[in-house]
């Protein structure tokens, strides 16, 4: 129960052991009415990180006791988001008497410049307290980690708050159970596609290997074969390219959901951007953090995989695993134990799974970058003699396990069929159809327009090819633009077990800007991620590295 | 080995596997020269992490291929800095040509507003590998937590980061060498104090019990004793009130180190402001984490009172650690843990160490909130029979322990001088030369200057306190305003075990603005912090709770 004291003018009359010499006024509530300030977009992009910036002198800022880096709750027309407090000097930035939002934040709220909006100190995310269990590493229940996934969904978790949960579950490995909870409560955090028929087909690779651009060649092989294959792909996050940025070279890959739906229906395919923030939102939001620390344990790995299959309405999946020492799995007991927890949670989540274990000792292809990727694409569908192999062969191995989905395919014969449907040019077909479809862009494979600067680097000896480190190509194609600048990348002139003679070139880096062409020749100085040998030190195929 | 291209302007002659048609020409390096850039300060408080504001349209920007929340190197006048990217779409935030960095930033940065200033992608800090260690849940070496401690007190670490070092080391506990290793590191981190005599004596509270305000009654005792006791002591982070802020309604509390040392050598003691960031740079980055996500690990405790400790120039130190239901301690098998660990790192570190584990049932004296427990000290200096008895005691319990590492003082005689010192007003006295030395601020505490508003909390029933809450107390204090406003805060009119009748006042909150005001009463509502009961259900001291 709760008093206030009566309005007074003279001295209190003080309760019994309340000392006397504290006179002390009362006033009337008022709090809540005095908070209302202007809404601001600051135009600071914070990455996903919401940014609330009060000035200093804000009378809401010195009535609330904030501090920086305080959470917050920023309201403006009903709805409420969690944003971080930084604190402004400068009222160009955000003056007094408003509220100045980022970016991200601005868009989330949805409302104009200018709109009446509201701070107060934000209640801490109500799976918090679980999270701490987590934190001292307790197992979790199916309803924690669903509480947990809803707040990081709805940003209500800091960056630190995020931190903590990534580590703690990288940690403490979770259990197969934690991890199909997790992949549950993130496949449940987003929107859910329905195709209305079966079996809606995907393929994914667990990343890490470099111009591995398997899925633009498998697409079209499926989609020519009818199964229904409506391929979302992810742009490069940490790589020099990924599916979506390559394809992105050839055709529009952003496209409305209902166009994208209108595509499948036609073409029974397509290979756009995932827009996976509306999939897994959840997913998006935990990225912020995995990436800079480089964090990608087997659970958080399954779940962020699988939970986007599911939301995309895939039934059947087929999972490319790649070992090789420079890959993410670098021996096969480590490949075997990934592959045995996929397994169980697609079982858990009724996705049909057939897991690929592929060669990762190198780059697929020659290209490492969007243009040069594409290139190679082309040239495979094309069916040129100038098409990198390993990456048509790949592709035939994977799409061949795929059409093995449809129950009319005997086991054994998928291969087969993917061939003859890739060698009679109705895989081309069928992708400058989706091409089409998604908007063509123009695109000569067999001139694509590389970057204006270029060097190569060259065989220091004589030698053997017995290594091509994956992380340091990838590194050297980054640092030279790709995939922000499309032409830039690496190409690869020679591949494991090639003999070369000294002062040949291994691999030419493409790059538009001087300072990024320069960035590239020090990163190169450093490594070229060539290692020369003799023949009998080459690494063998699915050996323990 | 490297080579560039000589210029060419025909078709290239292609190295064998090339394909000769991707013509790309050459370009003269250029870059390094091409990312000057001039510094801005952007008035923005970012609470110690480092943000660099960089237009979107900046060629620097485009050409380096940064992406938001990159971790950059910004270097001006030969510092370099580490920081997190923002990227601006406002010319009135930062222009072009021009490289923003938060407040905190470009005070380390130390140069003027226009300073030419580049900006590169950063390496990650090279202990990074040893992170990722412990991640894993590796024991790391001496060797890493100093590299580790190093990068923190640079500034080389993100906030995600510096998470997670601080969830890995939280989970995994720590064993207690590497407790050790932690502590040295930290206290290697910053500037080492030496007083140039022995012994130089403090008290440190682990913390968690409001108005628990005895440093500032153990100094002047000790020092009337003659003993030195030049105290350091911190402000509220998450408390209603630290030993600094309520020195601070006596005294100026932030001194220069020269005024400091004078003031100690005259009067052999001082209540001050630590200015921890010089002495142990390292544990206030680790705070800016730490305090978010409410995590205080047994390891991370001891490492960041110690090495402070050690860095402050300490060779003797009594260690308060209370005990209750909400205390951070809560029960004595957990104290005696954490008691061991303290000693075993002391010991390491050669710090004399003396624990007392106390009473932490309940908040020590009556006033919380900076000028309320100002006035209790001032009473219990004064011998005024107000003087709230608790605070009395345990003060002294504290200064007879500190003065029996004095060699002349018997074991079990520290306490009656003590209390001789604390009766014949000569404890008073001492205080009184430290506050006029430090500079007297007006108080009088027989008056205090209480917030302009209040309300009483009242007892719902008849019935006994079986409870108070340290922590809604707390909480209660602060959403009130203090320590920011020095005269907000709860003073409590009843203990436990105390009988009181239904409508009584339990205690008062003190409020400066009215949203404050309104704020603490919605907080009270939640929960008053008091539990009522029978004589029978008080919690005994020391018991397993």
């Amino acid at each position: 129960m709760i008093m206030t004291h009566p309005e007074k003018s003279g001295p209190t009359a003080s309760p019994q052991s309340a000392p006397a010499d504290t006179p002390c006024s009362d006033a009337p509530t008022g709090a809540g009415t005095a908070l209302k300030l202007v809404l601001r977009r600051v135009a600071i992009d914070t990455y996903r990180e919401n940014v609330a910036y009060l000035h200093r002198d804000c009378a809401v800022y010195r009535a609330e006791g904030f501090q920086a880096l305080s959470k917050v709750e920023v309201r403006a027309n009903g709805k409420r988001i969690l944003a971080t407090l930084n604190v402004v000097d400068d009222e160009h930035i955000v003056a007094c008497a408003e509220l100045g939002v980022s970016e991200d934040a601005f868009d989330l709220l949805g409302v104009a410049d200018g709109h009446p909006a509201s701070i107060s100190q934000a209640e801490p995310a109500s799976s918090i307290p679980a999270l701490h269990r987590k934190i001292s590493g307790e197992r979790l229940s199916q309803e924690d980690f669903r509480a947990i996934v809803h707040d990081i969904a709805e940003h209500r978790y800091s960056k630190i708050e995020l931190t903590a949960f990534v580590v703690a579950c990288n940690q403490n490995e979770l259990d197969r159970e934690e991890v199909y909870y997790l992949t549950d409560a993130m496949a449940a955090s987003g929107r859910r596609l329905d195709w209305r028929e079966r079996p809606v087909v995907d393929k994914h690779c667990i990343g890490g290997i470099p111009g591995n651009r398997t899925s633009m060649l498998v697409v079209p092989i499926v989609a020519a074969h009818g199964m229904l294959c409506p391929k979302t792909s992810s742009r490069a996050i940490t790589s020099p390219a990924g599916t979506a940025d390559t394809m992105e070279v050839l055709a529009n890959v952003e496209l409305p959901m209902e166009t994208l739906g209108e595509i499948v229906r036609e073409h029974r395919g397509c290979v756009a951007w995932g827009g996976t923030s509306h999939l897994s939102p959840a997913d998006d939001v935990l990225i912020s953090v995995e990436r800079p620390l480089s964090i990608d344990s087997p659970g958080q790995m399954v779940a962020s995989i699988l939970s986007k299959k599911i939301a995309a309405g895939s039934t059947h999946l087929v999972l490319d695993i790649p070992v090789g020492p420079t890959a993410k799995v670098r021996s096969m007991p480590e490949a075997q134990r990934l592959r045995r927890l996929f397994e169980y949670v697609a079982g858990r989540i009724n996705l049909t799974l057939d897991v690929v274990i592929t060669d990762g000792r190198q780059p697929i292809g020659n290209g490492i970058g969007p243009v040069l990727e594409a290139r190679d694409v082309m040239r495979v569908l094309e069916n040129d003699p100038a098409a990198p192999n390993d990456l048509r062969q790949k592709a035939l191995r994977l799409a061949g396990r795929m059409l093995e989905f449809d129950p009319d395919v005997r086991g054994g014969e998928g291969f087969a069929i993917a061939r003859d449907i890739l060698d009679s040019g109705r895989a081309l077909a069928k992708m400058e159809a989706i091409i089409d479809a998604q908007g063509a862009k123009p695109f000569r494979q067999d001139q694509p327009h590389c970057g204006g600067l270029s060097f190569d680097v060259l065989a220091e000896a004589d030698g053997v090819i017995i290594g091509i480190d994956n992380l340091q190509v990838a590194r050297i194609a980054r640092v030279a633009g790709a995939p922000k600048v499309q032409d830039a990348g690496v190409d690869l002139f020679h591949k494991l077990g090639e003999r070369v003679a000294k002062g040949q070139p291994l691999f030419r880096v493409y790059a538009e800007f001087p300072s990024d062409l320069e960035f590239a020749r020090q990163a190169c100085a450093r490594s070229s991620g060539y290692t020369l040998g003799t023949a009998d030190e080459v690494p063998l195929r699915y050996v323990e590295f």
